[in-house]
Formats: structure tokens, C-alpha cells, sequence
């Protein structure tokens, strides 16, 4: 066999069963390994940051990685921003980058780049394959450093001719290690420190630590211990909704965050680390935590999550019964006019059991977030990195990931732009997506954060730059352009009646709300 | 001042006069800094592939840059495919990236990332500021590397509290050093291998040596040699048409260009280097200059083309007339069904004099290219770096750069996707661009390119990765959804009225052409 049906054999041998895929010419060969590969599903994205962002979404999902099939350094370079976000979110993915020849590179031909240089910021690991043989060993590595808890981006660059070379051959799975456990006496410690704390105290939640089975021992925790849950303000994956522990989100702007903690006088971290301004803002601090508060690492994002909290529990002889279950509540939605408040009632009432959100609704969908607490329980996916353009091919990959639950995209109009081309994969693939456009016609955060960074009295020119209504974007149009089926709707009654169509629909449906 | 202020406004008095604009939180000084300075006009994208292929197709006209403004190291990463085109291209380029403030770069906050290193792969130079009084001089000599003939990309680094912080001021426009001028002994050694060479000679052009007034001294130097004029097959701008030296242009794929080139013994390079195949493919030669041919370096890229070859037409005693003119003529369109040669034929026969043709057309595109030698003059501009998604942003800054000229944009369906963003620019500026959306329903190319890498009998999932067609693109509707005023034609009647149309008007039009 040639490396290309070496290499992809291999991660198929691993468990790799879907290629998220923007091919070239250089990556004919892998295309056709692709091709070859009994269950491997290929599934094509018509821009880079669609493929990357839906890597990450299935890695989330799916707790194990997809490979991405790219066109050599420009066409990795289209995916970084995703890639950012993925690394950030702790999702597993493989990177397969086509470059050329390698005997074709000193010539310098009009796509030659240093791919290797293009990879390695939002990569946690690269590597390039010395020989076809070598090939099929760098996609074993490449899995396991994927599958390094709870998730790596490890990038493997193809030379065209080692993917076309023949006389390679599979290699055998690797063995992956267990996650790094949080040793006894830091248990021990952090259990000293949660009974001996004076005043308030909470544990930090993130990363692994806002699954379900981890947040019951969290709850365990709280039980014992009076300590507040508090999760990262963005979370690759928060399983909540009726009957799960509720947890208190961190606000986004700084300020506002600093005061939500101030009280504290021990807070325990798992999963994260201390929150830090999301920017920096003259005169406004970076850390957040309060100077006087204890903080205690129990797990980073890198340790095993659940065994730490169970381990902790057990350790404060926690109740079995973890506090703080949500109720299920669903809040009233006032006719008329569609607003942020109305949308995230009836968003709530409506969600389906086991649904998954990918939520990338920035100002707009904050509300929708709190209003959701107590709908049916669902995961909550967030933009993990901060660089937009994530929540549409998020989407797209945890539908993949997961066929049999409805995914609903809350995407913010001005980052939806960024990665529009997601939705034509959806209708491809049929996937079962309701995409909800919040169209305020802004980079409304933006508008907010001008002020938040001292510039007073900005002119037209400044403004324009942060305005999307010159044109109005018609995303209902676009969207039927891109062959999912489209409304508008701009009062609650219509929302309702949109949204309880697109989830009764098995399909790919997007419904524009006018805000 | 504050750094920003100092910054741009040093860069105001370079020249620069344009800022193609994707910011975020951490540039919101750099967008106050665009919005006071008198003169800098502000145009927004909305993605940052748009912004950066803007800054090529305006340097590319105006030869001078504009300056972009992307957000952090994630909004830069969806900016390289086009800085890598243009940078092939030798485009002037600033790239102004803003970044986390420095004191708050070690928090590793949400959007924290190796600015540095995303740039270092496609810029020519990069430079992190050190002070808020340093950048103004960070922008000055981003000017002088920008400005290095024919024009480079340069990439200055601006942490957000260099840009906010007070007590910066301008600094001086730097000299910028000239053109560096071939030595008169290489066009001594040229201008013997043109007379003493035995059998076919050609001159191979590529660069400035592509503009009007080089290509005139190439004419002459045909006059009095016999030389053919060959170009690269992909040109950052070739000034053409009736009345112009006409030059004949090296195919694309590696076999048929060597075929093209074979007989030739003396081949005289001007403004780019000796032809390299695209790809590499197994069996097929890399170099394509014929091994018995004696190859003759005038000028590279960075030489000063119209001098050298003024020089070299001098040394020979060329006539002052050129040979090679190109003659007016206008191929018959065929009626009915729209094909590549009725479509190429009626955009030749209906192209405004000093139109600027932005060809990303891919398959589709070639025959117009052959069709319209002999229309009115004009500008054609290419994919030089091979990086898709590059002729929509193209045409976005040409039209910025050349407001009084026709812009029109042959844009193939699969390349056209990677940044359809820039049609909401066109409307949004009123830009005056004619896009024709050459629509086959696939990645054509990558449909040829399958067996010539060798692959046999692909599979559907290797076709399906290559296919546009489930479900069909509707340029129309997504232009419309875009602001843009779009029609679909199938045939060569409707292909020219709605061309006819476009044309008449004044501003952005869409034609989609179901080819």
C-alpha cells in the first residue's frame, strides 16, 4: 500500500471514523486513502475554518478526535482560528496537511510556504513525515498525543510523495496512557482547605470538570461544604438543565466578574484556572480573583477531573445526594416583539430532551443561556477561544458526532459571517441542525467595548467600523443560497411557531431572528 | 498622542491612504487612531481573508500599500492565505495586528496566542512594537519594507497598550531607497546571448516587466531579435489588449508547458524565475525549462524591469517600434447554450476600455483570457499564489484603488466560496465591480487533477469531495443576501444582456453563469 492508505488506515485502525475534509491537489492521494478506507466518512467543508471548527465540535462530542484533510500551509492557515479555539477547548484532533513533494520544494512553486511554521501556533503538536513509511507511525503519534487528556491538535504534514510512495504499511494502535490522576495528598490538602476556610468559599469548575457524572460529585462537594459552583465564563462542554447540578457562570466583562468573586475567601480550581480578564483595559486589572481568597489547584485542565472531584468528596465524607439540582423551571416569554428575553423563554421551552447548543450568540445570547437553566437537560457548547466564527461548524461536527440529537446553533450575525460556508455542509449532510441567526445588524460587543477602552466620542468612520447594517445582511437569503431552507421572524409568536417547525423537522433549518 | 494616533498618522504621511479594517476589542485604539486621522479611509470586511486580499488587489493598482487591521494572532491566521498570494505577487502590504496588551500576554487569556509566529510564514518582514513611542517608527519602516520594489509584506505587531498609551508622536516619512538596478555588464552578457544564441529564443516575463510601459521595451527587444514574449502563467498584473505588445502565456499544467517551451535555446528571465510545475505529480519533471536551452537571468522580481529591459533594447539597437502589437479583434460568440468560449467572446467584446479583470476563473477562465487578447486594453490580475478565495477580495481593492474604472471579478464557484464575505464590502462601498460567478457545480480542477497524481477509479466518497452540486450553490440568492443585485444566465443571449447591464451601471452587480 502507498503511505496515504497507510497513514489513514492506521487512525481508522486507531478509531478515527470521519475526515472533515478541503482537499487540493497535493492531497489527492489522501482523498483517495479517504476513498478506500472502509468506515471512513468523509465530509466536505468549502472553507478551512468549517473543517477545523467541525473537528472541533465532533472532538467535543464524540471524546475522541476526527482528522481534518487540509491544502498545505494556506489552506491550514484558513483554519487556525478554529484550531485556536479547539486548542483552548482541550478537543482532540488530527491534522492531516498536505505539502508538497518533497523534492518539489526547493523550487519554490507558487503554493510552497513553510507549512511546519503555519502549524505549530495553534498546534500542541506537528510533525512531518520523513518517508511513506514513516507516514503511517506519525498517524499513530498523532492519535495518541490527540487523545492526550482530555484533548491535544496534533498536526502530521503529508509530502505529496509520501502519501503517493508505495511500500508502506499500517502500524499497530498505540497504547494511550491513563489521564493524569490528582495525587492523594493534593486531595487531602484541598479538602483541608475547603473545612478549615473561613467565610465563602466555591469550586472553579471547567474542562472535564462540567460533565454530568463530574458536576454530581461537585454537587457532593457543595453538600458537605456550603461552597458555591462557579464554571469559566466559556466552557467547550457544559452538560446542564433540569435534574443536573446547576452551576453559576462567571460574567464575561471583567469588572463585573472581579465583583461576582469578591467575597470568596477560598476558591478551589478543577478543570481551569483562575479566570483572567478576557482583555486587557487601561486601568482595569487583568487577574480577577481577590487578592485575600485562598486558592487551591486541585485539577488542571490536563488531570482527570471526575476522579479528583470523586476523590475529593469521598475525602469530606460528602453526602451521596449532591445539592444544588436544578429545578426544572421555564421562564414566561412576553408576546410581541422579539427580544433577548422572550427568545431564550421560548428557546427554553422548546428545547428538545439530549439536545446539544452551540452557543455563539455573543450579546445576544447571554440571556438565552441564563433562561435555559432549567429547560430539559442538554449540552452547552461555548467559544472556547474567542476567535468567531466557530459556532456554525461546531455545529456541524457535534451533529456528525452525534446523529441522533438535535443540535441547535445560536449564532450572532456579525460572527456567523465568518464561516457561513457551514451551513452548506449541513445541507449536504443533512444534518439535523436548527441555526438560529441573532441579527442585531452589529458587532454589538464591539460598540460596548470601544467605550470599555477609553475612546470617547468615536466618529463616524470608527463607528462604521463596527456597524453591519449597510447593507442588512439577509441571512434567510443566504441561507436558502447555501440550500438550507430559511425564515425571518421578529416577534415572539413567529419564533415560536419557526422553532417548534425546525425541531419537529429532521434536517438542517435556519430561522433568522430580527433583535 | 497616544500610539495609535502617532502610528497611523505617521503612516497618513507616508501616503497611506486606505485601511481595510476587521477589528476587535484589542484594536479599538487603532480604529479611534483610523477615525481621526483626515484622509484614511476606512473600509470594513468581514472576514479577514476579504481584508487582506483587498490590500493585495489595492496594492497591485495603486502600487502603494493600504494598511489592514486584524485582530490578534487567530484574526491574522484567517488573513494568510491572501497575504500568501500576495506576497508571490510582490504586492506592497501593512498588515497593523493588534494584540493583548503586554503586561497582559502572560495571564494567557482566552485569545492569547503567538502573533509573532502566525506572521512570520507569509510576511517579509514582521516587527513587534517595544513602546508606544516606538510604533509610530515601526510604522515608518513597515512603509520603507512595504514599499521595497515591487512591494512586500510587512507585518508591524501592536500591543494594545502601546497603542493606548500617551506621549508617542509621529516620526519622519522615511527615503525610500530606488528600484535596484540590473548592472550594466548583466545586460551586456543579455544582450550577447540574444545575438550570439543559436535557434529559438524567447523573453520570459513575469512582475513589472508585465506592465505597459516594460512590455513596450520587450516589443522592441522582439524587433530586433526575433524573441518571442512569454509570460507566468500566473501574473500579478498584465497590462493588455488592442494596441498593446502582445505576450503569449505558459500553461498551466507542468507537461503542456514544457511541451510549450521545448524548442527554445535561449530563454532571457525578466521579473520572475524559470517556470516550475504547480505540483508535483509522480513521473513529471519539476523544471520545465528545456535542459539543452541556455538560461539567461536579466532581472529577478526585485530588479527594476523597465529599466533593465529599456537597457537591454538599447544594447541591441531595437527599433524604437515594437513588434508584437496586438491587434484589435473580437472572436465571434456562438449563440445558445453558455459555454467557456460564447462567455469568453462576449466578455471580450463588451469589456469597458481600462477595465481591471480580477480572474480567479480556474477552469472556466482560461478561454477568456484567450478571447480577450485583442479587446480594449486593460488590467489582468491573477491567483498568484495559488491560495483560492483570492479574486473577489482582489477585486474589492482594485475597485477601492482605481474608483473611475470598470472592476470585473470571473470568479470560479468553489474558489469564490472561501471568502463570498467580499460581496457585502462591494455593497457596502458601492464599489464598482461586475462579479460573473463562473458556476459548473464542482471543483473542476481537482476533478482533473484526481489521475493526473495517478489515482484510478475513485470511489464516490473521493468524487464527493471534489462536487459541488448536493445541494447546488445559488450565487444569486446569496448575493442578494450579500446587498448585491444579482441575475442567473444559462445562455449566450441572457449572458450579455445582464453583462450589458452590469456594465452600464454604476456600482456592484452579481451575474451567476451556470456554465
Amino acid at each position: 500500500m502507498n503511505g496515504a492508505e497507510a497513514f489513514v488506515g492506521t487512525l481508522k485502525d486507531c478509531g478515527v471514523e470521519v475526515c472533515f475534509a478541503n482537499p487540493g491537489t497535493s492531497e489527492m492521494q489522501l482523498v483517495a486513502a479517504v476513498d478506500r478506507t472502509h468506515g471512513m466518512r468523509a465530509v466536505l467543508g468549502l472553507f478551512e475554518g468549517v473543517v477545523t471548527g467541525a473537528a472541533d465540535g465532533y472532538g467535543r462530542m464524540a471524546d475522541k478526535p476526527a482528522v481534518t484533510l487540509l491544502h498545505l500551509g494556506p489552506g491550514l492557515g484558513n483554519g487556525l482560528a478554529n484550531l485556536h479555539n479547539a486548542r483552548r477547548a482541550g478537543s482532540p484532533i488530527i491534522n492531516m496537511v498536505g505539502d508538497h513533494a518533497t523534492y518539489h520544494l526547493h523550487y519554490n512553486a507558487p503554493l510552497t510556504s513553510d507549512a511546519q511554521g503555519v502549524a505549530r501556533p495553534m498546534s500542541d503538536w506537528v510533525r512531518v513525515s520523513t518517508s511513506e513509511r514513516d507516514l503511517a507511525q506519525a498517524g499513530a503519534e498523532a492519535f495518541a498525543v490527540a487523545q492526550s487528556y482530555p484533548g491535544k491538535v496534533a498536526t502530521v504534514i503529508v509530502p505529496a510523495d509520501h502519501a503517493w510512495n508505495e511500500g508502506s504499511a499500517k502500524v499497530a494502535v498505540p497504547t494511550l496512557p491513563a489521564p493524569a490522576k490528582v495525587p492523594a495528598d493534593a486531595i487531602t490538602a484541598t479538602a483541608e482547605a475547603l473545612k478549615s476556610g473561613e467565610g465563602p468559599k466555591c469550586l472553579f469548575l471547567g474542562g472535564r470538570a462540567l460533565r454530568e457524572d463530574a458536576l454530581v460529585q461537585a454537587g457532593r462537594i457543595a453538600a458537605a461544604t456550603g461552597a458555591r459552583l462557579i464554571c469559566e465564563t466559556f466552557a467547550a462542554r457544559h452538560q446542564r438543565g433540569a435534574g443536573r447540578v446547576a452551576v453559576e457562570k462567571l460574567p464575561y466583562f471583567g469588572e463585573m466578574a472581579q465583583a461576582y468573586i469578591a467575597g470568596l475567601r477560598t476558591i478551589v480550581f478543577c478543570g481551569t484556572e483562575p479566570p483572567v480578564s478576557f482583555f486587557a483595559y487601561p486601568g482595569k486589572p487583568s487577574f480577577l480573583s481577590p487578592p485575600e481568597a485562598q486558592l487551591v489547584r486541585l485539577a488542571s485542565l490536563r488531570e482527570d477531573a471526575l476522579d479528583a472531584l470523586t476523590a475529593l468528596a469521598d475525602a469530606l465524607d460528602a453526602p451521596a445526594q449532591p445539592a444544588l439540582v436544578q429545578q426544572a423551571a421555564l421562564p414566561p416569554a412576553a408576546p410581541g416583539k422579539l427580544d433577548a428575553a422572550n427568545f431564550g423563554a421560548i428557546l427554553a421551552e422548546l428545547l428538545p430532551e439530549n439536545a446539544i447548543v452551540s452557543d455563539e450568540g455573543a450579546t445576544q445570547g447571554g440571556a438565552s443561556f441564563v433562561m435555559t437553566a432549567g429547560a430539559k437537560p442538554h449540552d452547552w457548547l461555548q467559544l472556547t477561544g474567542g476567535a468567531i466564527g466557530q459556532g456554525l461548524p461546531l455545529a456541524v461536527g457535534a451533529a456528525v458526532a452525534c446523529p441522533d440529537r438535535k443540535v441547535i446553533a445560536l449564532q450572532a450575525d456579525g460572527s456567523g459571517m465568518y464561516t457561513n460556508q457551514a451551513l452548506w455542509t449541513m445541507a449536504r449532510e443533512q444534518l439535523d441542525v436548527t441555526t438560529i441567526i441573532l441579527n442585531n445588524g452589529s458587532y454589538a460587543i464591539l460598540n460596548i467595548e470601544l467605550s470599555r477602552v477609553g475612546v470617547q466620542n468615536p466618529g463616524p468612520k470608527a463607528l462604521s467600523m463596527l456597524d453591519l447594517r449597510n447593507p442588512e445582511i439577509n441571512w434567510a437569503e443566504l441561507s436558502r443560497g447555501l440550500g438550507v431552507p430559511a425564515v425571518r421572524v421578529d416577534t415572539a409568536e413567529a419564533f415560536r411557531e419557526a422553532l417548534a417547525e425546525a425541531l419537529a423537522a429532521k434536517g438542517p433549518r435556519l430561522i433568522e431572528a430580527l433583535l
